[in-house]
């Protein structure tokens, strides 16, 4: 099992790599490159042309600004591709969202939120354990160990606010 | 392989039909409801977690305004979940969007364009198609359809416009 | 007289902690919880729902993005739940304001201020006035105060321009 | 129990007779006001000064654009004051929205959504319910019916996909 | 000749300063204030009913976020109000521009851009100079030194670029 | 007392009579023009550079999308420059506030709602007002009126919702 | 001299029509396209990369909602492309015209208004006339005609509104 | 070939260098002005109407907030002008977005991206290289580079993120 790591530039690598962080903890490979729609089209279209073939089942595409390059992807494979928002200096994100998530109709990306690293790599992995089902047990462990820590800051919470009740 | 489907409301029925009809073209069943994340909060949560277990591999959710119920189904199945925005009579659909996509970090939805009923129902093929790969085959045969029909309307545009060349 | 306080992330506490300070300055007493509508949902849920059994009259929720916590307390108790947005890292806090104040028909959510506290605390005591007249009482003297803050103010300000006058 | 009901404008009525309705329905009594901040801000004041001795326990003020009516009568009063936003004929109700909800630190707006009239009739009810404990059983009810509601829908709506499950 | 200059909190200063120190340049008199429609609706409403009396001819009104001040001073006056947008910590000004520039039919706010307080100061001369030629013939000077400015910037650019001429 | 009155395109006419009506049943005098900021510059700055000249005392400028009609008046003529933005067939008017209102450090423009065309008319009258206490003192009338107006709705407005007291 | 024309659905062409009326009116060749970005990738490329070698000068790309077709063209040729925001049943336009003009560094499209066909026509123009300067003369006689039609409209308006004066 | 390049006012300068260091670099000659549309409105007209005479092939305008510079150039020259919106302390930019690419029919202004100082000078370049094959021969090396060191950055990152395979 394999996700195919894409973005549009390496100044992205400090949301991208949140979700990688989450792949490998899952025990997912990867494969990521930096891939522009716009400076090297011809490297993009050529590694989502070959992603089914070189073992890639979910693609994970992360850009700012006119953020074409999950859509792009998108075409040019049928893999499930998870579009990731990055936030660049203007605009505040919002331009990078509307680019990924308003595709035609044809072409869907899975969005997920601006700035979501995380997220592109739990929706991964969500998606994989559709076929892998020691995945999705995984992430119930996940999910009940998130829960484990919400609720000792709930309960530290309590405690930092008695003086309150 | 399944496909759960719901709507906050059954106002939201013309968009989500558009879903309805692609799943039933590639063959996918789908178990569709109507369940609302503040109306009948308990049915929707009983809805998802037993989403596994009556054999659904992907949900699709559609919701307007404050857009919860994407949102609410993904915390409480490890089953992808996909986001789709409806447009309300306010604010262009702008609310929906940001409700479902800007989930916190450790819950994602996979979203969708507003409106964007068919762009649900074939991401949720394509997620399907991970484990199926007969849907991956359908889906190409899909997208040559498609691309056949745009090729058509280009060589139509090419005669229509023949006097302005 | 006793408010249910309850934001989705540990977070947000610096934003709280000012209805906090509002509420205990009336003498009004709170539970403070940690609660997320996604990564703890049945604790969140069963708070909602056994709020006022606890004796808790009004609820305060705060969460940003997706925010979908106020909304979810609301949809599981007739408590009056007042909703405050918390600004995020991304898109000004607009996402978490459309996200609680757009709710659907049926289950309101009193929203207030992007990251007003104070005014969270304030809504709370005012609502509790209507049963507790006491409290509308110490509000009005909490008023005369603000007044007199400003009066000061004022009067600073006419010193600080003279050489303008 | 009674609720003062003010809109800045009597084109507001479609929108607030929502709000009415609710009322009616659970038995509160209502007075219902044209009153504009800049119009008639005398008379705007006084209603909302004299709105306590009048037996008034809440207030819902309904205005668009730059609207400020809501604010003003929560600054004469401290009965807590429901805002509603009315859609104009320009930016999609965002300005109304925007004018009522981001209130000052001191004196909060209980905002409900866009034209949502029969929420800010709902919330009216909620707060009141906080004491007369009738209200509360009646909101539950309410909420009992509605849920009725969406179940029907929900149950036609299986009936009407059948052909796609 | 005279301009009252009021804002809703002591922290605008720093945007109506620039105000100030226009009017000052033109030898226009004011009187400051920090009046509050929510906190001091009163004395701010007096402060615009007497406004004419007190010889004053034209008035500035400076406030963020719901920002009702300007409204609610035009509401209480014929003199030309003013009014400058402050941003506030969320949402970079916007709900402060629209606040004060969104007014309904009837009272009219002179509004300029989010803290523009020069040009809130140079509005009210321009105002001014209607009835006192001696300030239009001022701002001629004004203007002539401002282009005096823009020009020397524009040689000094000249300069600055030669090496790409 | 003579006012100029221009319109970017003769489109706008239907927001700018508004603004006619208002100054004749003042009894002001028009100049009344198209003129665009970027089709016919030299007559646009042939206009406002004249203006003084031929009387007139405060302006009105009507323009949509990127509205610069206004701005550029009140760059060339130090006679105040009222701005009106007009709503065109894409961004609900937005655009066009932000061109209008945004002005630069120098040279403000008055701005009023978008198709705020009464507004325009009164804000005129104001201006004029301050060299002309007559029209102050209808301007006063005025207000009586509308307020009569408003005072005669909300009198309807009782007896309407008698059902619901 | 020639202009390729590409939109990303035919639905596009009521708005890329007048585009193609300036250019035939100018006496300049078209080669007119429906190309998608994401459902004929390959073609569009195809167009793009042989666009320089048929002649074609300059490209005007017109498309919708995640309007990636007119960044995929510019990163395919050097020929200038201007881009056409076609506005879609959401969000106003505002999704493709931040899609279009928010390039990343190294690849501009030339943006010019949403639903603007006219003005791409005139662009496409303007930009052949830096090599053809006869073009550059017909486009000043374009203008001076349409000086003409606003001087025209200019005097209709000036009798239209005789009755203000 | 020459380029003229304004801005409207010098602190726009770090933004315009860019463009300026893109055409020294193809060997483009400049002419960099500081001209404001609304404080030397004389000297921006005359710069404008002058530029053809002067050599100048194609114009940058760079200018924020309500940025009429790029528009009123536009309007006074048939050299196609560029339009580079500059973000200021407040909005993000959207204000000069939308000031200059939402041009009315007739002048159209060629857009880029917020602070696209780069691209600006990119697309200078790509206009000029219509007349000129040399520069068009040179933008392809330009574009080369760019891939390159993208393709550098894309073998970094495999190299990098390696144990993440």
């Amino acid at each position: 099992m394999k996700v195919g790591v894409v973005m549009g530039s390496d100044s992205d690598f400090p949301v991208v790599v949140k979700a990688l962080d989450i792949l490998k903890a899952f025990g997912v490979k990867v494969t990521v490159r930096v891939l522009s729609a716009h400076r090297t089209p011809k490297e993009a279209l050529a590694f989502a042309m070959g992603a089914s073939q070189e073992g890639i089942e979910v693609m994970i595409a992360a850009a700012g600004k006119s953020a074409h390059l999950p859509g792009v992807m998108a075409a040019m494979t049928t893999v499930p591709v998870i579009g990731l928002p990055i936030m660049s200096s203007t605009l505040d994100g919002l331009d990078s969202l509307l680019s990924i998530v308003q595709m035609p109709k044809g072409i869907p990306v899975a969005t997920v939120a601006i700035n979501g690293g995380e997220n592109a790599g739990i929706l991964a992995v969500q998606i994989l354990s559709v076929k892998y089902p020691e995945l999705g047990e995984a992430m119930k462990q996940y999910r009940d160990q998130m829960q484990l820590e919400v609720l000792e800051k709930d309960e530290s919470m309590v405690q930092k606010t008695r003086d309150y009740r």
